[in-house]
Order: C-alpha cells, then structure tokens, then sequence
C-alpha cells in the first residue's frame, strides 16, 4: 500500500540529526567490533546506557522513575491531571553480539517525540511517559522481556526476588548495586503504551515499505521431538536393516519446512536446534532430538498447525521403525494489538504519506506483555537486510525518522 | 546358499568348551557391566590380558616374539624347515563400552586351533604363529588397526616412534613400561594370515547362516560437507526467504540415503555426525557441516557412489541458495582377499556342512592390512542382533566352534 502525497496541513516533524545522534552516543556504549553493541542487562554497560538516557530526560525536563524490576518511566506532565501517561520506548539492553537499534531506537524515538513536543511548546492532556524495560533480551537472566512481564502481572514479585542470572548473581541485588531498583512492587499505570522497533525480518526492505503497522505478535509453540531409532555400525548394517533416527529426523525436517510452507506467508516452522546422541562418521545414530518453533499471529490456525507438525513426525519416525516422543515445552498465545492505538499509528503513515503495510510481528516484544494490561501496538521500521541480533544491524537515518515521525503523530492523537 | 551334510571323512573338530571357557577367562579382565569389556590397548587391562594369552601359548608349547609394535607371535614350529609360518588371529584390545568377543574370538580361535593339533599330535609342514595385532580398536591411539598397519609398512617406524595417545603419552614408552614391546623394527614374514571375527552385522543372523566367507572388505570414503546459508531469526523471516542450512542439510541426507539404496545392498552411505554453528530454537541455521561415510566392494563403483553423494549435495545446496563445500577426508581402497585363502576357508565350511555364503566385510579389520604383504582371508561368525562395541555384543559357543573349525580345516590345508 502506498499513499500519494497530502500535505495540505502542516505536519509536525521530528528532528531527525538528533535522533541520529543520540543513536551514535549511545552505541559508544559496549561499542564492540565498530559497528555492534554489548550491553546486557545490568551489566555496568547497561548502568552506563541507562545513566545517559536519565541524563537526555532530566535535561527535557523528565522526571525519572524507576520500578521495582528496574524498568525506567520518564514521565512529562500533562494537563489534565485525571489521565494517566501515554507511554512509549522499548529497551536499550542489547544480545551479547547485538546491534545499535534493536530496542534502543524505541527508547530513543520516544525521547525524540518529547523533545520535538518541548521544541514545538506543544502540551498533551494526558501526561507523556519515555519507557526502558530492563532485560528484553534475557542474555543473563532467563526469561526475556523480563521488566515488562513483571509489570503486566506475568511474573510475580516472589519470582522476581528469587531471580538468579546464569552466573549465580541475584538480579535484584546486582540492579540494586547499579543504581537501577526502585522500591516496593507499585506499576505505573499506562493509559496506553506505542512501541517503535526495526522490523528484524526482510518484508518491509523487500517490499519497499517506509512503515510497518504491526496488528499483531505472532503465537509461538515450542515442541520437542525425540526420535528414537537403534545406533548401529555404518559399514555393517544394510541401509534397509537400520532404524537411523538422524536420517528419520532429516525427512522430518523436510515435511515441516512443507507444512509450514502449505499454511501460507504468515506462518514459520523452524528448526534451530538439533542434537545426537552419538556423534561418530562411522555410527548409525539411534538417538536424535529437535526443538520445532511454530509461530502464526491466529491462535486457532497456531494450534492446527502445530497439531500436523507434532502428527507428520510421529508418521515418518513409525515408517521408519522409530518411536518418537513428542513434548509441548511452550505456548504462548498471539496477541492483537489494540485497535484504536493501531488505528493512530495507522493515520500517522497516511498523514505523513508514508507507504506502509499492516504486518505481524514474528519475535516478542515488550509490547506484546504490555497488551496484556495497557491498550498497545507497535510500529517497524525497515532494516538492512533483515539482520539483527547481529553487529551489521542496521536502519537508515530516514527511516527512523519516519518511524518516530508515526509515533509522534499517534501519541499526540491518543494523548490529546 | 546351504550345502547338505557330507560325513564320509572323518573331521578334525576343536574343543569347543575349551574354547568357550577361554572367552569366559579372558572376558574377566577388564570386565565391565556384567558382559562387557575395557581394555584399551596398552593399558594395564590389555597388559594383563596379553599375559594371560602368553601364558596360554607357552602351556601349548609355543614361541612367544614381540615385534616392535607390541604384535605378538606365538610360533608353532613347523616340519620343512624353509617355509614360513601359517598366522591366525586378531586383536585383545576392546572399545571402552565393548564386548567379549570382537577380535579377542579371533586370537582365541587360532589358538584353540594349534592345541588341537597338538591333542591329535599333529604337525604341520609349515610353522603356525597365533597372532595378536596391537590397538585394533584406536580409540587412546590414533590411528587405529596401529600394529597390523606398521606390519604393513602402512605406518613408519618415525610415525609409531613419534606416536602419543590423547591424554600426551608416548605409545613405544608405555608398550615398553608394560613388557609389551619388542626390538627393533624387523617383522616376522608370513606365509598366509587367516582372522576370525564376528560379523558385527545382522546378514549371517537374518538369513540363519552359521559362517560368512569374507571375500572383500569394503572401501571406505568419508566426505565433508560444508552447507553456508544464512542465520536468520526464526520468527521474522518468512519461509521463502531463509538460506537454511540445516534443512538443505535435512534433504541432503533424505537424497543421499535415496543414492545409498539405488547402489544395492553391498553399498553404504551413512551420516553419523552433523553439526550445527548455532543451536537455538529460534535460529534458522546459517552454517551446518557433517560427515558422509561411504562404503563399497568394489573399487570404481566406490567413486562412482562418492561422486553422485558429493554432487546431488552441491545441487541441493544451489537450489536453496547455499554454499556447499566438499571436502574428501579419507579414501581407503577395497581390500580383495587372497583367493587360494579363500577357497580353503570355504572348503572347510562345505566339509563341515555349514551354511554359508560370501560376503564383504563393512567393518575394517587387521586383515585388510596384512593383505597387502602376504595372502590373507576372513571367516565370519554370525554375532546377536548385529550388535558390537557394545557390552551387549553376543556370539554363541556354537558359532565360535563352527567358526573355529572352519579356521582349523583352512589353516591344516594352507600349512600342509
């Protein structure tokens, strides 16, 4: 979809060589291999991150609250003092080998979105908040999107208390140590909560595309399967006489790469994963497991699909005179984002004559745990190629711009 | 095939209690889980299991050498002074889960042969040596089948001298701090060499065979296969956008297992070893590499066979936008055996009414060794649901004595 032009009304802008900017200062951070970023959570990186950020706030006039899983609130007053704040952000936390923009362009675009407002003197009646969820990547402290999932009630305090990183560290004491723990279990109310990422998949580039509009966080199913065959001599056994579970679980791979491909554009079936029991050149392996991730943004469709994969397996591995063992190790349900704060995002691509497509958003994000408790959505940016998780990570200056130019466009309409 | 019952003669038969309770003696060394075996080689467990043998041979009257690799030559001397000796045998030394049976029922076999002859107060024109091959198994020295390949002048007296295991251990030092290591690098000539071993294969068990004539033991080609696609994440990137190298990787061995069945029943292709660069559930792989084992009889249907497996890969690879890059690690060329040798193995079945057929041993043995410095066959046993290395591993006393007896009738007609 592609709009022509419409610029019969003045349309507000974002300062785009600050948002640049402010991205360049920030990756001096755990700054790692010129162009990629190392600043896992509540490491002294992210302290660092987080103290520049509080700095950009307090100097827009921000006041900066911390919660008690460490998530940071920097909230603008607004008029009407019966509303509660408009939020956006997203994290500034990075993968051990991560880019500049995954989470820390949300951050940033909604700095960018106030200090545009305070440029323009231009007040909202609901009070502004720019949010960082702590831990969105979950490097150290399993699970991810740790801070929001506290916040929507997903987690609880007791969990939270007891959380330990994989080095041993407790999470409360080491944010308590970094200066970044609040007090007590109290959540900052949202009225509704906008969240800005790159896309982190190829459509949007490929499609030539300014804007994702994102209506939904796919559904995710994690299932893991055990192929049970017999370990057997590679020179001795006739290859009609073996029950070979890595061969067993090579076809398998092959039927569900079709499967997925059957549901249609919006579905993935992946393997990512796959482990032997033996590891020999010379040995028939009698053992192989895999993790099948299983994603579509409709939970009925998630489950059928989910259901032929689990099916398929079991098929192939009997014609193969293997037992196979099928486990469910998670579930998480699609969410549809909100459809008034979609609706917002939306008309901003269209004011701004952006071209734009509504899109599924195949990872989790921190928006999708706030929907559970906050009228949300999301909007993509393009990025080069699809990659992230990865120091190549890259979004161009302008489409980041035009990205925040959509969330400045969609919060002041929900914060008005 | 299966040859009726011919009793006109009188046959020479060995003990087989005797034989049997050897293999219970000797299985007691080294025991492990109540039918195992652990005697790597030159440990102290292969030490004690080589003087046990030796004391065996001495009690029959024979000459025990030790040659420069730790062989062992149990002589039995001979009526025509100019010839040299008949050598029988095969190797004490077990994988670290292995059984009681693969290669010690060689050494005891021919044993059990010479103390035959020496109850029935038979000679021989030719000397008879039984033989015991140092480090068959490969597994603490590397390259395995160590003893009969210096035998062969398949491995210098510089490489054996330079020889470490994989804890940093010189081979010649612990030989000779076991008493296992004889002078010099001279070897003793043989005039034929004939090894029992268990089939270590389900083919004389399925067909109800009592002995397998090894007319050949296969060639054997590893090749490495490198599948370079591109990582990409799991949930963002559509199905028909991935370079995925785990699931060109699955269709390979789906085609090449396909390539493997069109060549017969005497071929082999195996993958036992697949790697993966990343191993998340959420990571379409950009990198997976594994390892084909090829096997075949014959010579230039082994090349044949490996080059179709290297090039259905390369097209696969292609056709999923994946770089593929083949790499031969090892190519070992057929081992025809000694046809006279042969022959006097099989007349020894049919003089003993055995069913029996030929067939290609999967495995490599010692023989394949010796064959290329002096005429050289094998004799099969059938073994339990073909298993080895396994502490399951199972060859029943009838097998051992039917095996033995063949042994005794080909070694007496090449010897006298």
């Amino acid at each position: 979809m592609s709009y022509p032009a419409n610029r019969s009304d003045k349309l507000l802008r974002i300062n785009s060589d600050r948002l640049w900017s402010r991205h360049m200062e920030m990756a001096r951070i755990g700054a790692i291999e010129e162009t990629g970023s190392c600043r896992l959570a509540m490491s002294a990186e992210d302290a660092e991150a987080r103290e520049l950020l509080a700095s950009w706030c307090r100097q827009a006039g921000l006041d900066v609250q911390v919660d008690g899983a460490g998530n940071m609130f920097a909230v603008r007053p607004g008029t009407d003092p019966t509303r509660r704040p408009v939020g956006s952000g997203s994290h500034l936390d990075t993968q051990p080998h991560g880019g500049r923009f995954d989470g820390i362009s949300g951050v940033l675009a909604a700095l960018e979105v106030v200090e545009t407002l305070n440029d323009e003197g231009i007040q909202t009646a609901a009070p502004l908040a720019v949010v960082n969820w702590t831990n969105e990547e979950g490097v150290r402290y399993a699970p991810g999107l740790l801070g929001s999932a506290w916040y929507a009630d997903l987690i609880d305090d007791e969990r939270l208390d007891g959380l330990t990183s994989v080095d041993g560290t407790y999470f409360k004491q080491e944010a308590r140590e970094r200066g970044w723990l609040g007090h007590g279990s109290e959540k900052l109310p949202l009225e509704a909560f906008l969240e800005l990422h790159i896309e982190q998949g190829p459509i949007l580039e490929q499609e030539g595309l300014d804007i994702g509009i994102v209506t939904t966080v796919q559904g995710l199913r994690w299932i893991d399967v055990d192929v049970i065959g017999n370990d057997a001599h590679a020179g001795t056994t006739p290859l009609d006489q073996r029950q070979d579970a890595l061969l067993s679980a090579a076809r398998m791979l092959v039927a569900l790469n079709e499967i997925g491909r059957s549901y249609g554009s919006a579905a993935r079936v992946s393997v990512g994963q796959l482990r032997t029991a033996t590891n020999g050149p010379s040995t028939v392996v009698g053992h192989a497991s895999f993790v099948i991730d299983i994603r579509h943004p409709d939970a009925g469709t998630l489950a059928k699909l989910s259901e032929e994969c689990g099916a398929v397996c079991q098929t192939i591995g009997e014609t193969a005179g293997c037992a196979v063992k099928i486990t469910e190790r998670i579930s998480v349900a699609p969410t549809v984002f909100n459809k008034r704060c979609v609706a917002a995002l939306e008309d901003g691509a269209i004011k701004h004559s952006y071209s734009y497509r509504h899109i599924a958003s195949g990872a989790l994000h921190d928006a999708a745990n706030v929907a559970k408790v906050a009228p949300t959505a999301m909007v993509f940016v393009p990025c080069r190629d699809g990659i992230s998780h990865n120091v190549k990570e890259y979004a161009s200056p302008g489409s980041l711009a035009a990205g925040t130019n959509v969330l400045l466009h969609a919060v002041l309409k929900l914060a008005a």
